[in-house]
């Protein structure tokens, strides 16, 4: 999809990015049930996964050894998932106008394979360029102190969620990282503090949202 | 790998390609059995696959409907598989002084990805270039007629071979790119008739490899 097409398709692609454990799943969740009840018609997604291939390749990803694959495989596995993704699920959602919520997408990718495992952004902007080109039209940044996401994530930890282990100077080196990200695309980032009551956080959330829908 | 520390490496980097049923991965066997025999330290190796990571992708993408994947999701899918397979299998080999004999490598996806579900050429040529970079040092088309490789590949179908089910018409148009892509590349490409029998075949391969080893 080029940046001309995307800009004809009838639908809104919301993402949501933040540090593990900034409640940004809860919040999509929540978005997705009042957009719903709102009578919008909408798909709520998330990455890695989203499709039956990219869900297929997340697992061979995530599960196992952590050094099983290198950083520049692991970007190549994500962008091939986020390509499934993208024209299996996200792509004919937009055109039939669907409203499609996204738990993560290339914003992570840049911050977690990007930053993380080295300089890396780059070879991810590049790749992202040539096999995805699309951006959303709007991406929500829950904020968190780092010290507490990491606490909120570790309570409920999967086998899967092997990012998480790295301790909360990764955290604070992804938070810092997803602020200067929001600066860098100011133009569809928005950024909520995430550190409120859940309600709080979803009410700026709504208004975000419905104020793109018009 | 950059084409600098390519050029350092104390090995021999050595691919066969051509059309399914030319011959190339019994000459590749053929060949190492006797560089074996020579004394020489020899790494036979196949794509896709050729590391345990590699293993599992090439189940990924050939099990199942073939329609599962699109050709851009199979292009990142396979490229994920070669910068695997080249860190962990080929670079060390060829580190280490070692011969590596690979039964297909990038030109393979030039061909069935770039070319027989579309006109992706410009793509596989730019995701190598950024994910991958490395060519071989010397590169043997086994050239064949489409209808007679046609007919042995067939003889031997597994149900993984998902990539012979398109007839002459795609063997012929393969066989052609192949030789095309030998005159693109022809420092390192060099063409083999492999329609006479297997041991004159295997004379002229091992005289080739033989010269280059000096």
């Amino acid at each position: 999809m080029t940046s001309a097409e995307k800009a004809r398709t009838p639908g809104l692609f919301v993402t949501f990015e933040g540090i593990d454990g900034s409640g940004k799943s809860t919040q999509a969740r929540l978005l997705a049930d009042h957009l719903t009840a709102q009578g919008h018609d909408v798909v709520l997604t998330r990455e890695p996964g989203g499709s039956p291939g990219a869900e297929e390749i997340r697992a061979l990803v995530l599960q196992g050894d952590p050094d099983r694959w290198s950083a520049q495989t692991e970007i190549l596995l994500f962008t091939a998932a986020r390509r499934d993704h993208l024209e299996r699920t996200i792509r004919p959602a937009l055109d039939a106008g669907k409203v499609v919520i996204c738990d993560r997408f290339a914003d992570s990718t840049r911050m977690y394979q990007g930053l993380s495992r080295g300089d890396l952004r780059q070879m991810v902007d590049d790749l992202h360029a040539l096999m995805i080109g699309v951006e959303p039209d709007l991406t929500l940044l829950i904020d968190m102190d780092p010290a507490h996401g990491l606490e909120r994530a570790l309570s409920r930890q999967t086998a899967e969620e092997r990012f998480e282990d790295f301790g909360v100077e990764l955290q604070a080196k992804m938070r810092a990282g997803f602020l200067s990200l929001a600066e860098e695309f100011s133009d569809r980032f928005h950024v909520i503090d995430g550190g409120r009551d859940i309600d709080s956080v979803a009410q700026e959330v709504t208004a975000c949202v419905t104020a793109r829908l018009g």
